[in-house]
């Protein structure tokens, strides 16, 4: 056996809860290392007397490591375990004191693995609607004007002209009302809106007022509108929580500006200094942007303000949830307390944090649900833009980075080809449609909910921000456009099947060209098979042609 | 490189901060499979134009793996860093995605490794009394009675006699206030006692009352006699924090017992029907023992109750800490607002779990601060008592041990050979007076804080529970013994020292004899060497005599 692949961490993603009596419990190995493992264990108050087995079988295969899993229905969730490896040739017990040949259950409570108990409160649940939701991230300004009456005096751009950091196009949330029906035809069930708020900028990540709705998207009543019209459509939204900071106009800081060390909200901020100063910047602030000024997350009266903007927003217009800003630089502390104000206040509201790595701290049930999936949009570039991966490196990296969380944050995880922050994908991939299309199919496919950014299902091309935050081309959206159709049949089948992250195999065809993608649970299967290659693939009986897709669902080809 | 090896997770004993500006990070390799390891970080938002490389050194070498480390001092705490790795022949970059030939800084937001921001609440700061404590552990029954008024009737065996499990010798709060300057001279500066609380049982661990000291040991006044007593003598106090069950007397349980569901309390526990019953046993309790049945810590109301009783006693009494009792059961959730309201009380009071096991999701800084370092206990056991491990094992397995927490974690912990809960130590080593002695000398070089259990200074032999509860024998414990000596020297050399973690070294001789723990720092060092073979051992320039051991502090031998 190779010792240093083999790893198991309790209270982990290598081993979690997901029910109060249901235990998942994963080892991993190196590859092909293992021909057969089995979890010994019992409660841990009997398994010196006496031991259960039961079979794991190969969950993942990533780059390096093999992943075997098993589910344990549990009457007593004291759970006592260790592994036992055949290897081909001989057995070996693998526990807290590693790999042995032989394993003492008498003295096993100094060094089996165990989870001690299931506590209710630790178990972190599934939000339901995430299962067949299908999000559509707006950009507001750039999205659709809807509000004809509204002074114009702010914007500074025509509609489709290219953006600048500075340009103000219009869009609104009158707009977006407009256009909820459209939405829904893409087969989209929910919006991720960027900040809505009171700011200043084009892209409201500044934010003066989080009590008001930024006067030019609209007013409380248009947000209540949306709301409702959303919601009647069983449609769900999540708003941008900018927590990390705010803007230097906000009341609380430019209280500061004032009155410095002696100004009640002194300590809300970070600053080196009686007051904070600009040159030199003495004062913590957002990606070196002096006009926003960090929160200190860490201040107990800074927390409570912050978590009663959640609140509001949650009891007052009963949104779906938070997307949360740069949430990798605010304190742990801050999102435990968050997290517990937001699912009392609605259960099934959902938590997705904007961190770019793994954040497997963030994930374990106190803070986050899940987060933007950024590590599946680098896979997805260096398997469709980049060609930096082939399908056999491409199914390892995602099998990787499923290995990374539980089921249950795999299940709730927000996927994306790109966003606001990144080059859109369909530029990425040289406006190459049919990667376009491919890259869609295994971003709907992919375990967790998929999220589309507006344009891209009419094609719209950009760089980097500010390029990425181009206007809706909304004669281009009103065409008969084949990747519209593709989003709205990639949406049914979601719904049809509302599959959960077991059942999902991704692997590669024997001629190491088709990277398959299988989904199966809920008396359904999907079968996704992706040749970016310039030779024809085959896979089982299944041939697909020099790059191009083919999709398989409920017993037919879609 | 051994890529299979190769492990690094941000957030975790991997990478953490122990101040706002200060972060230290950790490389696991395989074993002698790198030559040199640099880390090449910057400020995250910088790290695309340019870097900056430090040295790693090698911390730890375990039985699979080394350890590198280094200290980040930050001026911006936004940190992103890769490792630069060369193993003879090649160099190579250690990412997010693993082992590469190069490295695309400016792609480097995807897959860099990153601790995003240090925020101070997510700091676990040191408890600083720790540094020099060494605890000694009372289980009050057997321990001395000082009482000579109170009523005895509840004595049931002789003092000296062997105890049975259901055995009372009379033991109390007064009897350790008498010995106080007993357990001083033994260089003990802390107590651990077991529970002090209302309970039937000779070990209190089946609580009928939190608020009140159990009648067989004294009163609240006594409680206070002995707090004042001990910290005259600048020496601090642990209580038995028992959470995770209570008696079947305590009131709660009884309203339940008597109205059921509709008791106010019937969710307090966890009970599968209308009423409790015992056949067939249909609610949650400890270790299958029907007297205590189980709080459901995941109920808030719960959790405000035992937090309740936790304040009381830090501010009514001001003791120094609390050790929490089958800890591994209770919920994070519970233990985080514990952590919380027991610190805004008392900053330096100590949190110590009873978690056998590696605690890892436990001591992240948001729930203790330490546990029972029953690893450590089982090390020992395996070289001194078991001829299991040899020196070089042993040493790799106190590296290993090492290696599961950060360097505060490691200060922290409170390391023991035996407790109430285990076989005595002596009787481990079959009464082998120098095995004990070497024991103890390991116990004390070790980082982190060490118990020993009352007896251990007068070579009190005892079995598993109840044997290991023998009342202390006065008569032996007043001779002339070594045992004694060596605890106040090695007390005076952690006072003297008072070292910290870094500066460890655990490491073994040439000839593979003699297993040796170096400790340095506040300008003082030391080192121990312990020969457990039948053969003459050598150090550099010193020998060390077969199954003896030497003690070298602050430049001489003691």
């Amino acid at each position: 056996m190779n010792q240093h692949a083999l790893q198991h961490i309790p209270d982990s993603s290598y081993c979690f809860p997901v029910s109060k009596s249901r235990m998942i419990i994963r080892l991993r190995t190196a590859r092909n290392d293992a021909v057969k493992i089995w979890i010994v264990y019992e409660s841990k108050y009997k398994i010196g007397e006496s031991q259960k087995k039961k079979l794991m079988t190969k969950e993942l295969t990533g780059s390096l490591f093999d992943y075997y899993s098993v589910t344990l229905d549990l009457t007593d969730t004291r759970l006592a375990y260790v592994f036992y490896i055949f290897d081909g040739k001989n057995y070996y017990y693998f526990s807290e004191d590693g790999l042995t040949e032989s394993y003492d259950f008498s003295k096993g409570y100094y060094n089996f693995f165990q989870y001690p108990y299931i506590n209710e409160a630790d178990v972190l649940c599934r939000v339901d609607w995430l299962k067949d939701a299908c999000f559509y991230q707006i950009f507001i300004d750039r999205f659709a004007i809807g509000d004809k009456e509204k002074n114009t005096d702010y914007i500074t751009m025509k509609w489709g002209e290219i953006p600048g950091s500075k340009s103000f196009a219009g869009g609104d949330l009158k707009g977006i009302i407009s256009k909820l029906d459209y939405i829904k035809e893409l087969g989209c069930n929910a919006l991720y809106l960027t900040p809505i708020f009171k700011a200043p900028s084009n892209h409201k990540y500044d934010i003066v007022d989080y009590f008001e709705v930024d006067e030019h998207f609209g007013n409380k009543e248009d947000l209540r509108n949306l709301i409702t019209g959303l919601h009647e459509r069983g449609m769900r939204i999540v708003l941008d929580a900018v927590f990390n900071h705010t803007s230097e106009h906000n009341e609380k800081f430019e209280d500061v500006v004032k009155n410095g060390a002696k100004s009640p909200y002194y300590e809300w901020f970070v600053i080196d200094g009686e007051f904070p100063t600009k040159e030199p910047l003495n004062y913590e602030v957002f990606a070196g942007c002096k006009y926003m000024p960090k929160w200190n997350t860490s201040n107990e009266k800074v927390q409570e303000y912050l978590i009663s903007i959640a609140l509001y927003y949650i009891k007052e217009f009963d949104i779906d949830g938070w997307r949360l800003d740069v949430s990798d630089e605010i304190s742990h502390s801050f999102w435990r307390r968050f997290r517990k104000a937001v699912k009392s206040a609605k259960k099934d509201a959902v938590i997705i944090g904007e961190n770019w790595h793994d954040a497997s701290n963030y994930l374990r049930g106190d803070q986050y649900d899940s987060i933007m999936n950024y590590a599946f949009t680098k896979a997805a570039l260096d398997y469709f833009a980049y060609n930096k991966m082939d399908a056999t490196k491409t199914a390892e990296k995602l099998n990787d980075i499923l290995a990374r969380n539980t089921d249950t944050v795999n299940d709730m995880m927000m996927n994306l080809l790109d966003s606001h922050d990144t080059d859109r994908f369909f530029s990425e991939v040289s406006e190459n449609r049919e990667k376009l299309k491919a890259a869609l199919c295994l971003l709907y496919m992919f375990p967790g909910a998929p999220s589309v950014f507006y344009g891209t299902e009419c094609y719209t091309p950009g760089g980097y921000d500010p390029d990425c935050r181009r206007c809706m081309d909304w004669k281009a959206a009103g065409e008969d456009l084949d990747v519209k159709k593709l989003l709205r049949k990639l949406s049914d089948v979601r719904k049809k099947c509302a599959f959960e992250y077991s059942g999902t195999r991704i692997e590669v065809s024997e001629d190491g060209r088709i990277l398959v993608v299988k989904r199966a649970g809920n008396g359904a299967d999907a079968m996704l098979l992706i040749n970016q290659t310039d030779k024809p693939g085959k896979y089982g009986d299944k041939e697909v042609k020099p790059m191009e897709y083919r999709l398989f669902a409920d017993g037919g080809e879609i």
